[in-house]
């Protein structure tokens, strides 16, 4: 990338909030300015930034913008200003956590900080971004010390650097296992609608020189089976209390497969992504998006025209189907509620 | 459709073979006159035809067209020409084992009518796609059978008209279970790379006014749970002695998540399609296609430049997670090696 251009997915330069546009990779490497919240609240729905962990950190951010546009108010009418604008970004996307999460955190800095509350929001910000990136490394060191060396590994959607504030989640666990030497090959599932796998997660793994290969997601069984893959590795977009994960569609099928086939199944999520609020799997909402994502390609018409389209883009993988959970603060064999307690109160 | 145009994806009309262009549906209808062997060839390769059974009657056709070309010859000279262009069909496709099946038929009939053997050939290959019609509304009538009222169905690729002589496998049996008012519904799942489901499947059933769901391939497992699925019925491409079944890419995924989430798992196919010299699946070939149908969308590239691309076009579910296998001659349960050599004595 050209050096006056940022190396991450998310950046704050002068004020400005820099996305990488998303919806234009591989083909095109571009960055959006994003300075009002309205852009932000656009950005992510129309996913210029996916990924749980980079939604919240771009939601953190862009308080900061609401916080710039009033700077000049009052204390009280600033508060109640932002977090007009905090609602609208909650509503933003459904599923991911991190969004709220990250929201919480702002307002309750914003309610610290009656005096410089546009430093103390900004410092907050780039606070989470940075934490983000320390959790994903402490959890990629986590997550690869579960992993023999020669393995081989599937993973699903993109769960990377561009998901996050900037290492990844189940690519920071591949990441950090391909530095131990540990990885023979990574597949990664093309994902479908959005084909996050074929356009993002092969994107990262190759600039990084980590083999991959690419397969359509219904080869995922045969594929497991036929190429000895070791390992399921996925992100989270939102963990219940119990353990169950919500995630890209088409993660619980692979965790349903990967038990019947003997490989083990690991799913690599910060703190900020389990919402204790949530008894079960059962409770999150699930984001249910345009029929077009599978009927177009671009302009291009794909399926038969009027055809009916049930296109939920996450689905909910039961607890007991997880082998392990990772997360900054320590790893999980065979997440549950109790487990998970004792987790949350390091 | 026009009424001058044939009515069927397959059509043998004033010693022409008529065949119905599914690249290009269902946007364009449009027919392909087949007049040589190496166009039927190519037609086979290219996938202007697909389907187990639709590939072996095109075959079928494609050998009267070789005879039509030697026609002149004497028997000797004719019989060689035509187990030349014999071999030449036999290698345009790997995995369906029709091909192979009605090309022998199509070899002995040459072999058993040394004088008029154009008129035999012509009439047998004329016999096979009446028997394969004839063959699909009878397993039609009994694999609606196992369905109770108020089923919804998942369908995997495309097996229905345009994959046969013209009534479908598996959805011939959703046709008869349609016409006995046993369906509430049928999801189709896309079907990547080619997009059978979206472009075909949805399509047929949208012609016949079945009510269709269009999912994508990864939203099987959630699909199946949150819409009550009762039955996954699929097609076939070759099964093997013992029950094995070589299917779509995505199938033996489809099986697993079936099994572990409590659905009946039926596959449909003519006797034509069960190779006894096929000990189990691991002896089936599996077709491995272009890269190209994964990384590209007509001129658009979707996937990242120069990836590496796994595409196996099919895959094999073991005879233990199928619950009906349904052909023309009966239906098993729990098909396995006894089962089916019982079935093909009868």
């Amino acid at each position: 990338m050209d050096k006056t251009l940022p190396n991450r997915a998310i950046e704050w330069q002068e004020q400005t909030l820099i996305l990488l546009d998303q919806r234009a990779l591989p083909h095109v490497v571009e960055f959006l300015h994003i300075t009002t919240v309205e852009q932000a609240v656009h950005a992510i729905q129309d996913m210029v930034v996916r990924g749980a962990p980079a939604i919240g950190i771009t939601a953190a951010y862009a308080v900061v913008l609401s916080a710039l546009t009033h700077r000049q108010a009052e204390y009280e009418d600033a508060l109640l200003a932002i977090n007009n604008d905090i609602a609208l970004l909650a509503d933003a996307r459904p599923t991911a956590v991190n969004l709220h999460w990250a929201l919480q955190r702002m307002q309750q800095c914003m309610l610290n900080n009656q005096h410089d509350w546009l430093n103390a929001l900004e410092m907050e910000a780039s606070n989470m971004h940075a934490e983000d990136i320390a959790a994903n490394k402490q959890m990629g060191q986590y997550g690869a010390a579960f992993l023999q060396n020669n393995t081989k590994v599937m993973t699903h959607c993109n769960a990377g650097a561009l998901a996050t504030g900037g290492f990844g989640t189940a690519l920071g666990v591949i990441r950090s296992a391909f530095a131990d030497n540990k990885i023979d090959g990574v597949i990664a599932n093309e994902t479908r609608p959005w084909l996050q796998g074929s356009r993002l997660t092969a994107w990262e793994l190759m600039q990084d020189n980590i083999p991959v290969e690419l397969v359509c997601d219904s080869a995922a069984a045969s594929t497991m089976q036929s190429q000895c893959v070791d390992w399921i590795i996925v992100g989270a977009d939102r963990v219940a209390a119990n353990g169950d994960v919500a995630n890209k569609i088409g993660t619980y099928g692979l965790a349903i497969m990967a038990r019947h086939l003997g490989k083990k199944f690991m799913v690599a999520a910060p703190t900020s992504t389990i919402d204790m609020k949530m008894e079960s799997g059962a409770d999150i909402e699930i984001e249910v998006r345009s029929s077009k994502e599978l009927t177009n390609m671009g302009e291009q018409q794909l399926a038969t025209k009027d055809v009916n389209v049930w296109n939920p883009v996450f689905d909910v993988t039961p607890a007991d189907l997880i082998d392990v959970l990772v997360t900054e603060k320590g790893a999980i064999e065979q997440p549950n509620r109790h487990k998970i307690e004792q987790l949350m109160k390091k």
